[in-house]
């Protein structure tokens, strides 16, 4: 047994990690530092595989893939580690199946879905009550949300169940629970899902490809080499790859962190999510180890298949099919992925309910049976399928993000960010800012390194960041603005959308059919319009 | 490394795992057993510990204490083990404390709380609709219930909030869940109490400790003994403590049982819930997967108190105390807890949000300060006080039973029974009446152990047992009469509760003070002359 003395230990060489490390050694390269991942690579829920694809092989990324132009934290890394983005492609018609596996398949080109005005009216209501919601919720310390109690003891299904008019926007809330979480919304606290919405800027950001939001971008060679490049500077002679950490003792002024059979004793531990179980001694605060247990994550299997050529494009579709969970198909929605060098690509997600109900074989024979129904009979000629069930990484256990069930924020929050003895937490979902996103696995990276400096060399803290740390560790908001600002497109979007709750709510006085048919055509030309001025 | 083959290995010396071992035994004494526990003792979720009391030193449970006359599982083993059972003393006036820290403590001698006729009234109509829900549900599979999925996408909690009319009555609800289940509402799914108090034969009988409920015996020398017996009739040979499992790998026909590094090849492994993190291989089915990560475990801290004399009973106290959360008061429930030897002691329970919130010497001195207040000066000349804070325990991480999440149910309720390639599933989680307690815990015991002597000596089974393994493993109820009948008097007392609810409606509509005062008495007289002709 050989014991070795460091500064910081950071358990986990993820993208919050390998972040706080090179802050770290940023402002202090004289820092002893060690990585340990228990895996037997860098990037976490970030990985970037080789599949044979058009031009021979290619690379596309199974984990963590798009960012979006309000996540200033990993688009200031991307920048910094000298690599670039392309849009997502989104032209063309895109696919929408809800209501049973008989119901119309629809396409639109918009990015408005094909909803009957009805179901548009509901949507549009939803969406305000939502946003008006979210506007309450304080990020930090989501207890000081108005109704902060109340608003965490129901589920996100329960409110839509209560808010949402028609069925139909029942299933298409559920695609988009189980899109962005993996996770069903009868799974999750309604508080949590609106803090999770307000850290993004609000609930659209989440749900679209469109600038500002979450599916705006993607990185050129695939997002894992985030992750590599900041290990080559950190150096990777200070990562420790298969280094599973199985117990942290904290005696005293000795904190020792046990790696199967690798002593060390740090300064200073800080842990990234989602922990894997590990030997506290002394115990964890009960409710810190409550809140380990019990955040669900997401189930989501990810795939990417191959094709000789985008032949959905030359058809005119954009890729995007998003399809409820009433219909036979096993995703809920896909797009396109050709990658910048024409490797022709669709990538999709089998995600909550669906991802444990298929076995692999008769998954793969649904999803292809499904993109020939929605794509063509072009869609059975492909290359190469591959897929990642995330339930089945050790040390993460699931994708994308571990949420809170309902309860969880009110009585074990608090110590989310709160450090144990010597131990920080950082992991995207403690992050303030795009919490559940690389951009929030940086954040809350950088966060907690800057509490470490502040422990151990302060003078390298700006006054700034000294009364961040303070902030973080008081649980308040700061006096200034902290939640990125929403994009000016949104709010002309909203006037739009409220113009189309008049319109739409003068329909539902007419209820006649030709005048539901005049409606419809006006409520869509609007869209149109509208899109067409703002983008 | 040494391989050992054995017919049989149990994970988990619980009372579920004995009971499967004893069983297993009875019918084939030939069979190679091996029962691997991680703590060094027997008992899981029971143990009973020496604590000084007025007559030197007295035995007490720690953990699950009580059983009932319809728990037919556990009273058939107290028979057979040659234990005895004696009832919870509940005679004198009880305590009951709501509505914050400055509002009345009320006191009152019948099974009815001291609640105001408007709060009784409401008590009435919700227990009253639960009932009638629980009468629609499918304890073997959930899912076949009506409405199923509605029913698991909301929490308790909103339930209470939609059903029950006063602050008040919300109140009492959240002591009940947190007395149970060491949990809140809000936490937990109103399928799966639901389901819960449909093992049990309704809700009244979790909640009490007259004839036919969860609180009504306790049994003499404490609940360990059930299982040290059991392991006496197996043989202590047989039983490995210490000896925590870490992998179980099927590979075609061989199975193999890791244990630190012992290594076993047996041809069947039953496991008991909890289940601690352990290396399959090949990994859980996912739906198995995520229900076992995803079961909140309740927090309960159980502390016992020893007095020279039971100071209450003189002054007419039964040593039940109630107390809500808006109380300065630590614990949700004491009851008395004197040995039958005489060494006078009171139990209590704090669970759930307050488990959480108190360090261990704040807690201690506001136990005493609220059992002062409540009970008088006597209560601070104490002779011992003994907490155990099950989230502490190893293997265990929280006391009494995992509950559903909502959604859980839904989506991986299937899996809850299902075997996975040789491996079975016990534990008191499993049972089907009076899941969650010890009861239970002996019926899920005896079911896996039945699969297992269907699979290697069938012979062994009556062709009854033969139907059951069959009927338990197509998830659905058996013909006959599946959950234990409820007790003559709670009937009984459903039509007084009627009848009073009637009364109180008259009440509603009259809203005079005067006609309060009146109807308050008329409807606690009729209690009291309804429970003297019942009981």
């Amino acid at each position: 047994m050989t014991a070795e003395i460091w500064d910081v230990i950071i358990v986990g060489a993820g993208l919050s990690g390998l972040s706080a490390a090179h802050l770290l050694k940023k402002r202090d390269a004289a820092l002893k530092m060690l990585i340990l991942e228990g895996k037997d690579r860098v990037g976490g829920r970030t990985v970037s595989i080789d599949i044979p694809a058009a031009n021979g092989t290619d690379r596309w990324d199974f984990g963590g893939q798009w960012v979006g132009s309000t996540q200033t934290h990993i688009l200031e890394l991307i920048e910094e580690l000298g690599l670039e983005t392309y849009p997502q492609f989104n032209t063309g018609k895109k696919v929408h199946h809800m209501g049973g596996p008989c119901a119309k398949v629809r396409t639109y080109k918009t990015s408005i879905p094909a909803l009957s005005p009805l179901v548009l009216l509901d949507l549009t209501q939803l969406i305000w009550k939502i946003d008006r919601l979210c506007a309450t919720v304080c990020v930090r310390d989501p207890l000081m949300t108005p109704n902060s109690v109340e608003l965490d003891s129901m589920t996100l299904h329960s409110y839509f169940d209560q808010n949402a008019w028609t069925k139909e926007l029942k299933e298409e809330m559920g695609v988009a629970s189980r899109s962005v979480f993996g996770i069903e919304p009868s799974q999750m606290s309604l508080l949590f899902f609106l803090m999770y919405s307000a850290a993004a800027g609000g609930v659209l950001q989440l749900l679209e490809s469109s600038p500002g939001c979450a599916q705006e971008s993607k990185i050129k060679g695939g997002t894992q080499q985030l992750s590599e490049r900041l290990a080559d500077r950190i150096g990777w002679k200070n990562v420790r790859l298969g280094s599973a950490v199985t117990a942290i003792w904290q005696v005293r002024y000795i904190m020792l962190s046990i790696v199967d059979y690798i002593t060390s004793i740090p300064h200073a531990v800080m842990f990234c999510f989602p922990t894997a179980k590990i030997d506290y001694q002394p115990a964890l605060p009960s409710q810190r180890q409550y809140l380990t247990q019990n955040m669900p994550v997401g189930h989501m299997i990810k795939f990417v298949i191959t094709y000789q050529t985008a032949f959905w494009k030359e058809k005119g579709f954009s890729g995007e099919i998003v399809a409820g969970s009433s219909t036979d198909c096993p995703f809920c929605v896909t797009f396109d992925a050709t990658n910048p060098s024409g490797s022709a690509a669709l990538v999709g997600f089998i995600a909550g309910q669906g991802a444990s109900q298929w076995t692999s074989k008769e998954r793969r024979k649904a999803v292809l049976s499904s993109l020939v129904k929605y794509l063509g009979p072009e869609a059975a000629s492909f290359i190469h399928y591959e897929e990642k069930d995330w339930a089945k990484e050790d040390y993460s256990g699931g994708c994308p993000v571990n949420v809170m069930a309902p309860g969880l924020l009110t009585y074990y929050h608090p110590s989310l960010r709160k450090p144990c003895g010597r131990i920080r937490w950082a992991g995207t979902e403690t992050a303030t800012q795009w919490c559940g996103y690389m951009s929030g696995a940086v954040q809350a990276g950088q966060r907690a390194a800057l509490e470490v400096l502040a422990e151990l060399c302060p003078l390298t803290l700006t006054e700034e960041e000294q009364e961040a740390v303070l902030q973080s560790q008081c649980n308040e908001d700061p006096p200034l603005q902290t939640q990125p600002s929403r994009p000016a497109h949104l709010y002309a979007r909203k006037s739009v959308i409220i113009a189309a709750l008049m319109v739409t709510g003068a329909l539902a006085l007419a209820q006649r059919h030709d005048a539901l048919q005049k409606v419809k055509l006006y409520v869509t030309n609007m869209f149109v319009a509208a899109k067409s001025t703002i983008f």
